[in-house]
């Protein structure tokens, strides 16, 4: 019953594991890389997914769905794209298993059934996708499409880590088509507004908005919109994308369109996407050593409730205080559990759900009856105050509000601390290896001197952020002259 | 602009598929056998899902994600099931492409990244769900597992058709685990009744409820719970199924539970599921010559209104009286669309609702301003009338519950017409190649008959329906002694 997790300071990345293992938000599987979202976990993503698709919606998108494989030949026409996935492909050869006639009850691939093309399983949609919109889209009349999909997807990858790096994972990937590059820049920029608005205050993380430079775009892209976030640990953590497709998806599987004015052009694009990484992100943001904390906007159980009592008798009276509470607290869309299980003891409840993250604990005892009161416990201060009982639904309600202020505070702060302005290679590497976080530096814009600095220190550049000022300047690598800082981290 | 649509006496599956492709419901893809999901289709599909996930987690489910592929050894691990679905399976066989060296900018399937264990793509999870249940299940305490899982499967077909037969579908898949034999059955039970439910009362359909005969069973079941719905053409459907699956893939798996006296015993398991196939089923049930019908309960849009106006003066005078009655309309949680985009006739948007199967149109031109009348078709009856613009949204509210009830009163109708009872086997052929339809017919409840049966007509055992009644007779084949009637038909 006691589930131990390693302390943060002792192995940040075993702290991360047994998170996810012991409050039962995900598994290992029988297959390698591919993970088993547990019930907990996927309330919590199913949480996020309702949020993001109502804003999807609001922007006015529409979900559909498109083929789980695409064809290589399909695949490979946009060659940039291509080649930037190329290596950790899923790949179906064959569509039908037959018996074994070598070994009894078994079976094996049956070679006469290998298909004419391989199948690549998607590991990213914009050529199915954009082979279909090629029967869309005729006209103006027919743009924009602003399309949607939430779907699984494969990248066969060698170094797994639940949520965070998978070989599956969930994701929802925006593709929507354009009559002017304006309008297409307009939406890769919406999107990521989307995406920062959702993860600030849904999740309570801050994020930097920036572009990516050449080196760490999308394969395929002509410029990649990024939210990088800040962990606990000190390293970046990539929240969302939002990808300016150019006319590379158009050119590559020949959409045109005729304009207003008669002329045949091609099709401008945009993706965009989110995955079941976000559920690495939240925990490794809010956590600590006594398990997970979650904000409540995305708390499967936001208020549990914990009788204190000896025999059926007390449970009845605290059950005819507790019961109408609960109701109120439903009334305000209050997610509310009332633990009266017999079978364990409050001692062994109350490590449970701050393990589960559960941001509100109620405890009440048969004394606290006649006192009128109750103990409530927050789970991201891990404080107690004794309340009173009444208009405690007005309470709680407030202190929701609260907690999920105050995780984003705390995650702000804690962003500010790790952003660090460096002026000379030196200070750059020693602020990477004593302090961490984002180091803000001059770069001389060349992806050499960006390479370097990747092998010599495992930093990579997050992002121009956009809301950079220009500031004259030398690069902290090369001497040569920059007219901007970037942001620069080791990330997950 | 002028999408003509076969007629349904001239050829009914073609006047099927002119349907799916006209109303914008799916289209075929560039990946054989698999079908895009349109946006419009995608609309009533996630009505779909969002009210079958409300009854799941009303009756005490939650959801989960598996992986999406399935090592060959844990595939084949119930023989049965993996005998069943062998045939049909996508496999992966390799992890990277590579540049083709022979052809430039081409790819190839990299022989040396070759998997030690294929991959099946999942037809279906029981296989790497009771394989993950293992680990989660040691006590009594453990049980029930109440686990259900939104995703897509692929079963390799060799002649499908847009939702009713595509290798790669998406469905939802229950997989419960359970201490007793009884409790198992229950939940089998319940499954069914929530289908059926859903299936008549949002979907407009009646069935028959029953149990699939040994033949019709899933592979690896111990009982197939079915529903049978009719269609236009009268072939049935099958619209969902609920498998009891007994101890099979515990003992396939080695999933033992220590109960409360302490004995070490298998699990007993449940399984249950609907897919994309009932978008095929809403389509057969319910449209006509027209096009589309959708109950109201499932519409995307409920109700769209159309002003027939000169200018935008008299568009101004319109909206004046439509955007109030839009919003009422609004809070009654009626989705409602005023098309005054000014680029199409009214009459090509009545034509374009009535392919879309809105349930409601409300035109409203100059003169209904004068004299406080709109004129409302429904798309059910395709009947026309005057009604005043007073209380109109209470009006619409009845008429959109009027019109659900009328879809499934016609469609009780329908299944009443086509079951017949026969008592020789030249009526039973003469019903089947004449009239369509159920037929009742006593059976003498031997597998060989039912195969000679379905070889010499085509009709299969679409269930023995629960709600029998014992009657003895003799088999209308073999002439033998029977029970009870069964319930055959030609089906989908």
């Amino acid at each position: 019953m006691s589930k131990a997790i390693t302390s943060q300071n002792t192995d940040y990345s075993k702290w991360y594991n047994d998170i996810v293992i012991n409050a039962n938000l995900a598994d290992h599987s029988a297959v390698r890389g591919c993970m088993v979202i547990k019930p907990y976990g996927y309330a919590i993503w199913e949480k996020m997914q309702q949020t993001l698709d109502k804003m999807f919606k609001e922007t006015g998108h529409v979900n559909a769905y498109f083929p789980l494989f695409v064809p290589k030949s399909l695949f490979e026409a946009e060659e940039k794209n291509a080649e930037g996935f190329a290596k950790e492909c899923a790949i179906v050869t064959h569509y039908r298993l037959k018996t074994n006639p070598n070994e009894k009850g078994k079976l094996m691939v049956d070679p006469e059934a290998k298909l004419e093309e391989e199948l690549i399983v998607r590991p990213t949609s914009e050529a199915i996708i954009w082979n279909t919109y090629k029967g869309w889209i005729q006209s103006y009349r027919d743009l924009p499409i602003l399309v949607n999909q939430w779907a699984n997807v494969v990248r066969w990858e060698m170094r797994t880590r639940l949520f965070l790096r998978t070989a599956e994972f969930l994701w929802q990937e925006g593709h929507t088509a354009h009559a002017t590059k304006e309008e297409a820049i307009i939406e890769t920029k919406k999107m990521l507004d989307v995406y920062a608005n959702f993860v600030e205050n849904w999740m309570a993380m801050p994020v930097v908005k920036g572009v990516k430079s050449a080196n760490e775009r999308f394969a395929g892209a002509e410029d990649t919109y990024t939210i990088e976030a800040m962990m606990q640990d000190g390293k970046a953590l990539q929240a969302g994308t939002s990808h300016f497709l150019g006319q590379n998806f158009a050119k590559a599987f020949d959409v045109k369109f005729l304009t207003k004015e008669n002329n045949l052009e091609l099709v401008w694009a945009t993706s965009w996407g989110v995955s079941t990484r976000l559920m690495g992100a939240l925990i490794m943001s809010h956590s600590d050593d006594k398990g997970l904390v979650i904000p409540p906007k995305l708390a499967p159980i936001q208020v549990v409730i914990v009788p204190i009592h000896k025999g059926a008798e007390g449970l009845t009276k605290i059950s005819n205080i507790v019961l109408p509470l609960k109701e109120k607290l439903e009334q305000k869309n209050i997610t509310v559990k009332f633990d009266d299980d017999d079978a364990q003891r409050p001692g062994w409840k109350f490590a449970e759900y701050e393990l589960k993250g559960v941001p509100v604990r109620i405890a009440i005892g048969e004394r606290d009856l006649a006192n009128g009161t109750v103990e409530i416990a927050r789970r991201d201060e891990l404080t107690k105050e004794i309340v009173s009982i009444n208009e405690l639904d007005i309470y709680i309600e407030n202190l929701l509000i609260n907690i999920q202020q105050n995780l984003l505070e705390k995650a702000k702060k804690r962003m500010t601390h790790f952003t660090t302005k460096v002026d000379s290679y030196q200070d750059f590497k020693k602020t990477l290896d004593e302090k961490g976080g984002f180091v803000l530096a001059h770069w001389d814009g060349t992806s050499e001197t960006e390479e370097k600095i990747k092998e010599e220190t495992k930093a990579t550049i997050r992002c121009i952020p956009l809301n950079n000022t220009p500031e004259k300047g030398l690069c902290v690598y090369s001497g040569k002259e920059s007219t901007q800082r970037v942001l620069f981290a080791r990330a997950y």
